[in-house]
């Protein structure tokens, strides 16, 4: 299967920040700090910024700002698909410092969810900070059509591993074969990594809500259960068999 | 490569919690909660406890207690290296709900870190929850021998891998069918699923800290950067090239 890259609209982004605005002003929040991987890449389109970035503010009124360590900004300043400040922020404590001086004027400054020694670390900086993940949740909820497209490329290519898998699947070829086999699928086909660990589990193991494939041979007669997933922009799929 | 089962003995982990315990005299802990998978995993020897479980309760005096979803209970009883009690908790409600009864008598309770919103739950339920990361990290810092053995047998493991790689890297292969040969290596020698996603990146992307392998095809004389790794008994090597 050909999973072409399916394309993420600058117009997309604005449509976004604009209805995540409209929220925020629901909430009385007049900015925003996303600390979720997941948010900054949807609010971004930057897959680098999502995994590098260590937040993005939005504020009610004017740009954006992205604080990312120096290694990862260029990436994230050519992958961004929208207008955003970009600030390097070397450290944890350099973030704090530098998310104090820019958003410590907002009285309401809502954020998605984070590590609790994050968290400690920003409010002992002095932000104001108060836990609004409904906010973003309910924004993503609502899919564009886009979106949805990519959750169906996903969801083929899955079903092209699976079913490359239970060729694999036969007496005297290990797991580990058949999720090798499956995962080669997931690869050439353009899944983005793995959205989860591949699972082949034969015999009583099957029955295990998370078994690890291991060196073990399938056995004539035994169950077998597999259960894989594909990510295609960002979006996963998840089927067991 | 064979990289065989690296056995955990269950006078490691008895050895493991008698140290952690005499930590959390000298903090003055009674009790701690364990909500890291990793950490879950360290002390009880189960992955699915790892990765299924919602927290582990290590009283000063006594058992530990795994709270774990019904799905996961039997196998984590199956998996544990060590006695524990282990307790269904079906939801966050019910963890938080079922905590209360068992630790809301714990004067000091210490945990590791856990989102936000898990530990203002908590909190909320009225446990008297105090942050003591560094209790674990020091512990964890210190490897026991089999330990550095796994370690070890990760690096080798990606070292074969990052050998294949090599081979494939050639003009007209592209990024994706790089990636999907050194995963294959990984997979039949052992890796338990990948430590982080294989990195494979040619011509200009090869400056990009986080570049995912693509269907580009390497051209003559261009830079081609691989990042990947391995995982042998939860033990993780990352090795570039």
């Amino acid at each position: 299967m050909e999973a072409e890259k399916t394309p993420m609209s600058l117009k997309n982004l604005d449509g976004r920040l604009k209805r995540f605005k409209r929220q925020l002003e629901k909430l009385r929040l007049e900015a925003y700090l996303c600390l979720q991987p997941a948010n900054i890449k949807y609010f971004t389109g930057s897959p680098a910024a999502g995994e590098l970035a260590q937040g993005l503010l939005i504020p009610l009124e004017g740009e954006a700002t992205l604080y990312i360590s120096r290694m990862g900004s260029l990436q994230a300043s050519k992958e961004a698909k929208i207008g955003l400040k970009i600030r390097e922020a070397a450290s944890p404590e350099d973030f704090s410092r530098k998310l104090k001086t820019e958003a410590g004027r907002f009285k309401g400054l809502g954020f998605d969810d984070a590590p609790y020694s994050l968290i400690s670390r920003l409010k002992k900086a002095g932000l104001r900070l108060a836990q609004h993940a409904e906010a973003v949740v309910k924004l993503r909820q609502v899919k564009e059509a886009w979106e949805i497209k990519a959750i169906r490329r996903a969801v083929r290519l899955a079903e092209e591993a699976l079913a490359e898998a239970s060729k694999y699947v036969k007496p005297g070829v290990s797991e580990l074969e058949v999720a090798a086999a499956a995962e080669r699928v997931l690869r050439l086909g353009g899944s983005e990594f793995y959205p989860f660990s591949t699972l082949v589990a034969s015999g009583f193991r099957a029955s295990y809500p998370h078994a690890e494939p291991t060196r073990k041979k399938i056995r004539d007669g035994e169950p077998v259960v597999v259960d894989l997933g594909a990510k295609v922009s960002g979006y996963c799929a998840d089927l067991t068999r």
